[in-house]
């Protein structure tokens, strides 16, 4: 039987440096495709980091729309008639009638040709539609604790550290306390990860957490930060001009460029409680 | 009527930079949904940015197996027939008879979980049982011409100088020089229009052509290098397990972590020219 997938790979490689030809073992970023099935019926496949796959297929359930509460899915867990090759990359979930009758008219991407139109527009009414509540309108994080919460997201990142590879999301509280951090060679996975963990735990919605990813803010983050309740989305990187609009329609705080003592901020200023620069304190 | 999709937007911030606010105009990496549609009928949606999205339908059928060549496209022309504010958004495409009739058998992913099973053995078979030549065993590139790529490569990225937004990839010569670059918030679609700009011009395989990518080196982007007969990728950072194991079953070559005058070598060695350090050069 082989081996279960792994989070982390070895492998013999070759660095070169300069002209000089090193051998080496390099850790590599896991790489394995997951099979979210409803019954015996295959709903999705993602390419993944293996680790936490059932927080993984709860999520993406989650932050998809074909569930809206924990309480519809009967249960979950490794599937365990498949051939060996395939064990542990196939997620076997059971759901309450309501939730299954529903699966038909969900399509993927929430892209209803005939009824909604495919554009920005349709995508960010695709969301709203869904009936999200809006994102907690009191939540408040400083300035200060916004600027500490990218070393907080690297020094939790343990495969990364080994392999340069994954991607990394992560919540934290208002006083930048971690409280939950996954990785995943797909951002959006990372994303689903903890939406997984939150939905799993009964910690829906996530009212009082800030979602710091590493790299890009693109709509599919905000999307999935949006059905999980979070009203602060920060990112190392650039968002996109769908993340950026879809964040102001839903009325959530989405910063970017998050690096050392700066930040841009395009949406829901309101949330962030700003410092005074020294020279203009009151005196 | 609604103006086209933008592959940059512009919008109004606000920067906080050590307890200062200022706001200003900024640019962001457009993000908008693609349809591609095979006659009416709706085959994809992809998050993208607009420009080159004909190349982009193109180079997804084609990299993804709906179609094998360009004689299978009778005709691909952005729709015509879709609501003022689709307009931009909709690519519609005709195949010829053998092509449609494939399609029903073709998964988005190509994982068909009765015939092949869900592990990452499965998917580097799924790719190798469509018939994929192997890419040009005799295709060389000198260590110092690839450690030119990254410059050319942050040169050619109009857009993300301006957003800090976007993936790129781009086809170099094994001289080094830069055969056609394009970008889009998605890695893989910025992929898929070098694939299909390729394929629309009648120039697969591209077996004298390395692929460069920004980020990392998954997966599919393996995949798609390999059915464009591409011999070599390179990426800036690190590629993931699949994707190595993937290259070395296919004897493509793979370097990563491509930065300054280093970078590490996963699998396919012999097509890389390695210059001698200066101590070691015969007296």
């Amino acid at each position: 039987m082989p081996p279960p997938p792994r989070s982390v790979d070895l492998t013999l490689v070759q660095e070169w440096q300069d002209g000089r030809l090193r051998p080496f073992q390099d850790y590599l970023a896991g790489e394995e495709p997951l099979e979210i099935r409803v019954g015996d019926r295959p709903i999705s496949v993602t390419m993944r980091t293996a680790g936490h796959d059932l927080e993984l297929a709860a999520g993406f359930l989650f932050t998809e729309g074909l569930i809206q509460r924990r309480e519809q899915l009967l249960s979950i867990q490794p599937a365990s008639d498949c051939r060996p090759a395939e064990q542990g990359n196939i997620v076997r979930v059971e759901l309450d009638p309501a939730a299954l009758a529903g699966l038909d008219s969900v399509r993927r991407n929430f892209y209803a040709t005939s009824s909604c139109g495919i554009c920005g527009k349709a995508s960010i009414d695709a969301v709203r539609l869904r009936g999200i509540a809006p994102p907690n309108p009191a939540f408040r994080i400083s300035a200060a604790t916004l600027c500490s919460l990218p070393e907080s997201l690297r020094t939790g990142q343990a495969i990364f550290e080994r392999t340069g590879g994954l991607h990394s999301a992560a919540l934290f509280s208002a006083q930048g306390e971690l409280v939950a951090q996954r990785e995943d060679i797909g951002r959006h996975n990372a994303v689903d990860k903890l939406a997984g963990w939150a939905l799993l735990g009964g910690r829906i919605p996530l009212s009082d957490c800030v979602l710091m990813v590493s790299g890009r803010g693109g709509f599919e983050i905000l999307q999935k930060a949006a059905v999980a309740g979070v009203p602060v989305v920060a990112s190392v990187s650039a968002p996109s001009s769908l993340a950026v609009r879809l964040a102001r329609e839903l009325r959530m705080t989405l910063v970017g460029f998050l690096r050392g003592r700066r930040f841009v901020v395009y949406a829901g200023q309101e949330r962030i409680e700003m410092e005074q620069p020294a020279d203009s304190a009151p005196g």
